[in-house]
């Protein structure tokens, strides 16, 4: 069950409306890496779980502070968005350069479907996807994704603080900033976690029988490129990660096998195939009629 | 450029045609971390990046590699199609209980519009689509991102491993299976190499200076749930993983602030507001005439 | 803020798995008019409404509450899809029909993407998206467009409770059901209050001047197909809804105005005009060169 | 069967070009709530419905009615954009300011791709999709859905009305402002038509017996938000508008039950359980990996 | 304007219900290349046509043809729903392997959400999009689109001739397939009308002009892959079907040009350069952190 | 197996940045007929192809040459934003129209999410997807498929040439201009070779048996539309192009047959029928509730 206090985390109000700016927040509102994917990625894991104690707790405790920071930048969004100008026209444009950019730079969406409020949708007016969360059930698999989804949400934050000025909304990011920072570490240590407690292991899954892959080729840099430098890397030599192997670099690969033969489906599939496909030859041809008067 | 060779990387033929698990297969292919991802993923980031060298030459390898993966996979879904049943009706499943599950099973898009042959899908059908993608030109971020993208494709792979018995697919999964292992290991290992050279550190971005966030909550697990044991685990205690600090445990977040009081924009939105909304008056209303003969 | 309590508003446990329905039980969760679509319209009408008090009350109390329907439908899922069969092939279906139907009719991303958990799709595995929602400013509207989700979403859990025999599904559903009842029920008395306040009337957005509409056109039922039936209904003749006038019966429309001249724009476009459009004319054309030797 | 005039319903032309209001009228042609939605949509009610008779002639005649709206806000966009500039550069940009709008406001694919000509998008560019519709059988439920959807579009369409001076553009929109007029009392005529027929009732849908139902909570307002003045709302006390019951206040929610057990699927989901998960444990593991040289 | 007229063009009633079929049959209904994508992109271009007369008459009366063939596949899976099992369960599947191939394949939306009626989408449920659409304002560009839309639709609806014995759907499939022929005949008679009578040329835009592209690689085939047959072909020798030159083949692109270096963007967008990009250093590292107690 | 080299077919550098060109470009890297869409449909159609030999080799060539093309626009697109402004705020706009118009002109998304990078998304941001792609195993409906895209293509390129005065920028484009224009003449030679060997005739698919279709209105023009001059063209009298036939032209279509009566799913669907529908009639009904206090 969710409760919802009519009290936000954060002070979240702006110096000044800025329709502009209103757009680009949507991004870490309603985007890929916004805080509705976070907010409801937390949640599918926490319903989804199956071990109870400090995993669960963990994602059912973040999943509801997310959902307040959809929150707060909703409600920052219909602030900066409160005063956007709705009546502009190319003849009020030819006197101030300002409104030629508000013109261009908001998302016209918010005004005309809106009505000057936040909507579920990325900078570019995209609407939210299920398809951007994951929950796999695979907890070392899932906080990978998360620990991704928070550095990738941080670093928008961290470039939309510099494309502003307002102290309002700067102050804002400069929590939300703070939050990813948390969760980020969070994330990386709750999968240490698991490994150091043998809950799980690299690779994931890790309770797939290695010795079914086909180990011989489970730590080679194949090289597929032109570009020799790769060899240079940790990942062309040494130890790997997950205890098991040692990286070995190959600079190209083995000569490939054959490709299988085409396939023949029914003929009722109508695809082209070396039999004669054509049932009552056409006299003519699509050219011979087109030439024709 | 791209070159292409008529080989493949590997056996890619089964042993007996299966239209139900063509479909399943369709999720390793098109899916949200099926190979086109990654090959795609891969290659922006390349194009995208703004350092030459061993980094690069490593997303264009192993980019172009995926590409032969998604070449394999699409193959062996034909095949595995190429017997696909096409006419079938209600009737003929009276008499086959087999026919029934491949009425059912079956991608009938890869009947109707393929005509017995891969696309660009998951395992429901729905078509890949470039919002799976990550390529934020942070190569930290990106690594993690890539890392999350092959644990989820190896979970994937190992999942559709047990749902067939056939040797000639399992093959080809078993390759695919190694392959995940050192991609995994692969992008763990450029991530750490990325750290130890002082390239990026944590968290992401690790050049926004944290002085401008807000670090008093930078490090608090602050619990918005009601299972006290995440207060156990690792990220409610202890040093954070970033370096910079300590781990604490809130057992309730503090007070909020209260909300900003509600927008009032321009009266031409015709939003609801608190001044009297009605420019002519109804001399009745909607339940009125609703309820006149 | 949110808070979440590890508890949920009623039981939500099967008496059995069943992999096929957990598929259909993802419309009300993940599809159009399902429990995540209430749940984050109320929440976006409330943080973009226009007046405090019982309104915006109203919005959060009960955005808050379908959260918590998202998580017991989640949870239900989840425990359906418990025993949800993995390995299942062609042969297996040969001897057991109940299987083929399993084959078929589970959503294969269940076992494959989420490891026998709930996602954020619908029955056909649509992800759920940010455009099915509704959040104008304009409460009337707004409360007409959230009876319209209770009554879709109502009719569809009436057509859920026949699809399964399982009494602890069935107990949720019933429960589902009342909400809904007073959900419908609540929008229209919502509706009904800002009317009789006269914050808002009809039509919708009542403080647009009608002045500024065509009126001789305002209440005519035009008639544009060929079935003289509708000349019978309400809408066809006696007072309107809105108190403002008479509808009237038009039985086909008056001649309409010649449609304006084709547009010209500019030739850079490389549109076929009446222009002569070949810049360099070719000798022959495409069918004489496909005839060629 | 459908039959086409080359008429308009209305005049549609603008007095003069506007690319950047071209784009924004895309909304009421290829939005969620666009003329292409009410079209398609009266049109599959009819389709679909199980009556024949008046209320089957009212959706067919007014699906095409719908059908000529598309056309005229479709030939007024491709008017607009006629004169619409293609080659400007950020030198252009230089001299003049309206140019500066232009290059933000309009949409860059009414150039690129539609040579300046309408399109089936919305204002910001998104296709229009299927999922837009409602057609459900139900006709109280739909005709809901369809008042939602012209009390949506005329919001939309006043909004409109304000983003310009042109008076041959605010000549259309002055008609579909009356036509939207029409629409909505029309629908709610037919919807209280239904319940006074007998042939529908509330709670939609009324034929599912009520007993099945969880009565005791179908007319409580529960709340879940600190928000006190919800209680004060006709739906907190009184009758209800089914007729079936009376509202009631709960302050907050009753002790909810305890979540059911976390699930444990088939092992070879390889989910994250309590069971060790590791089948070859790692000598070490990601860290020691990762900082090895 | 649009009238509607409540006949068929042809009769459109199934012998028997077949839910099965009926989602298969969406696809030409609701697909890519269905019924309501030729319907509405002929209408698209005739709106957006920028020469009265011959042409233009041409796409209106067909658009208003191919409305009335969606109305015929709409009405015609309405009648196969109409038996369409509701209350299936898995207990019932273990009596009648019928039963069981209807539970997997049908689209359960079309009980659901439709109540066994007709949707806007395609055999895998997928909504309709507007991005399905070609008007591009270009008539020997649109016309070819038109004619590759026809040639796929008309394969799809041979493909599902074969996939039912129903002798009523047989019947609308044989009427349909004729109308494609038709169209298929007719947008390439058009295409080659417009090249006799001057109005456009290839390559397509034919007013651009030619001497402004990389003449030299205009008609060389360049191969990317290691298949010597394509040598064979005419189009590597030979006049080209422009008129305009003879085909060559190249066996492997010349030698490319250097990639260009990589950029450098503004050090505020934190992407990875070979600047060091770390502010504050961190003391350790993830994998420090990670391994500690 | 894809090799991939870096470098570059051609150049790819533009000579100045042009953030708001970028964002046109990308409708030519991943728009609907973008350098993805040909370079993946291509492939797909050698993966799903059904005879060795000449066009399998084709189509996988020209499959690896575009994977090249959607590199050099990725790498343009990566220049052009390079000197992207990033924090530009209503301030700045006062002082600079060019700003103002980037503001507008510029895919946010390229700043927020990519760092100055190039996406898989269009003009407008959409993302790339799959449903793009045209792949039916039926040689001459494909090659169709993608004469179409080559010509959409090319259009859209010769757009865009003139949309920048760029040396840089359009000595890239004039060289994709030229392939296009190889690309065009390609497919067309191609399709013109299967109908000479015989191995595909018109109409597609040509091996369905004419006689199964209902031959009578094969090579009817029916006139939908009240536009008398669709009789002048080649596609109403005269030999038709597949060689079978003769076109007529008939002025308005022949009387129509009745619609089928409407459906009566199984009342459990809760649809409205002229069954009375209400279970348990409530006392008022919505409006009597409505209206009182």
């Amino acid at each position: 069950m969710y409760f919802h206090r009519q009290e936000l985390q954060h002070k979240a109000t702006p110096d000044a409306p800025d329709a502009v700016y209103a757009r680009k927040l949507q991004e870490v509102l309603g985007g890929q890496y916004g805080e509705i994917t976070v907010a409801l990625q937390y949640q599918f894991q926490a319903w989804n779980m199956h071990i109870p104690g400090k995993y669960r707790d963990l994602v059912f405790g973040i999943g509801a502070e997310e959902m307040g920071h959809v929150e707060m930048l909703a409600v920052m969004i219909a602030q900066l968005l409160e005063k956007s100008p709705l009546g502009v026209t190319e003849d009020a444009v030819q006197d101030d350069p300002t409104v030629a950019a508000i013109v261009g730079g908001t998302d016209v969406q918010h005004a005309i479907v809106a009505g000057a409020g936040a909507r579920a949708v990325d900078s570019n007016g995209n609407p939210w996807m299920g398809s951007y969360l994951t929950s796999s059930g695979n907890l070392l698999a899932d906080f990978q994704a998360n620990a991704n989804a928070e550095m990738q949400g941080r670093l928008q934050v961290a470039r939309l603080y510099h494309m502003t000025q307002d102290h309002g909304v700067r102050d804002l990011l400069a929590f939300l900033l703070a939050r990813d920072t948390m969760h980020q570490n969070q994330w990386l240590a709750a999968s240490a976690e698991l490994m150091e407690e043998g809950v799980e292991a690299l690779p994931v899954p890790s309770n797939f029988p290695l010795t079914k892959e086909e180990r011989d080729v489970a730590y080679q840099y194949i090289n597929f490129s032109d570009g020799a430098a790769a060899a240079e890397g940790r990942w062309a030599s040494g130890p790997t990660p997950d205890g098991h192997g040692e990286f070995s670099y190959v600079p190209e690969p083995e000569p490939g096998v054959p490709m299988p033969p085409p396939t023949h489906p029914d003929a009722r599939f109508y695809g082209t195939t070396d039999v004669p496909n054509i049932v009552e030859k056409a006299a003519g041809g699509i050219q011979d009629a087109m030439t024709k008067e």
